[in-house]
């Protein structure tokens, strides 16, 4: 009786840090969708309220850490209930990352809010941001469902955003070489793009996190990395 | 007699996780300064070996994540003991994010070693490094002696790194707008600056976990952060 006590506080234990989770993945996804609606709408507003929004996603992270070292203290949890306790702050430490890059974008919208509009990048932006979401979505239900296949699948699927990612840089590097007005857009853009890059590496993370969590084994393949931005060399003819 | 031999065996367990992250405290310390040089001397060999040098980072980070599971699952830590335990994934994480920063210059180094050389940019980009590069010995040498004033020192340093970011960032566009084949290097120049103010920012956060180590309280004060890049708006006539 006294054993089944115990055994059930610690699921409840469990189900409360696993609740933070999915409170902070909402929250996170909608963020990611918010910001990137305010940049493609010059919605400052919006963007504020995106930057505020980020304050309860940092707190429910502490939440998070508290609880995990609160449930460590009180129980001592063994094989897949250890895994499920330790990957916890490491996913919210993820989505914390997320969010402060949803902040990012944001707080560069109210600058390209005054800015010249620079051909199609913000759609493009809006569009690898809504891949990122729906990634950010499918992990967590991957997370709560204990589903490694999905989890593995959320994982490949971050070299679409790549591909875009890449795409977008070159453009942006040439719209620079035709006009020095665009120049501070374009670079604030590149920025953006560079942090939706990074919030998709931060889903596979995630996602690497479930296939341990439910296996016991580290993912050691090298994930299939297509972000070549940073050896992209563009001359002022290549404009042209 | 049996009492004092387990916790004799804690503490060897501790130890080994202290090692790991010395060591790889120590690792990163050497790619931030290596990165630096090659990058200030074009010397892509060196580079080379920083980018191959990352893969040793990595695994120390597997291997610490490693030992927390197993020394959480053979004991039951309390207190300072059980924080010590959960911070090493942590400030893990940290480390292996500045040391992938590392990688991301040198990788960078590559394509700017066959073009312009811009101003006095890696000159300034190096001492930046060297401020990081100190920072990150700082708090390591404050985790292992569990000073907490130090830590708190290091947090504060950060102010300088963002500052010259700052002054970097301005500089470096207003070069691109002066002359368009500046803009492919300036634009890398850019992305590294900003992997030397995300090291600061992650050192800072090793300094928050040194301080929740030794006292048990989360740092809940917003850092002092300066970085004020995202929201920077230059027009061309200020290049002239």
């Amino acid at each position: 009786m006294e054993q089944e006590h115990i055994v059930k506080s610690f699921d409840e234990d469990l189900n409360n840090i696993e609740n933070l989770i999915i409170e902070m993945g909402g929250l996170v996804e909608k963020q990611i969708s918010d910001a990137a609606t305010a940049l493609t709408r010059r919605d400052v507003e919006l963007a504020d309220a995106v930057i505020a929004a980020d304050k309860r996603i940092d707190s429910l992270e502490a939440e998070i850490d508290v609880a995990v070292v609160h449930i460590l203290a009180k129980r001592q949890p063994m094989a897949q209930d250890l895994r499920a306790v330790v990957v916890a702050p490491k996913i919210g430490s993820n989505l914390e990352r997320i969010g402060d890059y949803s902040k990012n974008i944001a707080k560069r919208t109210s600058v390209l809010a005054k800015a010249q509009r620079i051909g199609s990048a913000t759609s493009t932006i809006q569009r690898m941001c809504e891949m990122v979401q729906h990634m950010v979505k499918d992990v967590l239900d991957a997370y709560v469902s204990r589903n490694q296949e999905q989890a593995s699948d959320v994982r490949l699927r971050d070299e679409d955003v790549d591909q875009m990612h890449n795409t977008l840089f070159r453009e942006l590097l040439t719209y620079m070489m035709e006009d020095p007005r665009a120049i501070t857009p374009c670079m604030h853009l590149l920025f953006i793009a560079k942090n939706v890059e990074r919030m998709g590496d931060h889903t596979t993370s995630i996602a690497e996190q479930v296939h341990y969590m439910v296996s016991g084994e580290i993912f050691d393949e090298e994930r299939p990395k297509s972000d070549a931005t940073s050896t992209t060399f563009i001359e002022p003819d290549a404009a042209e």
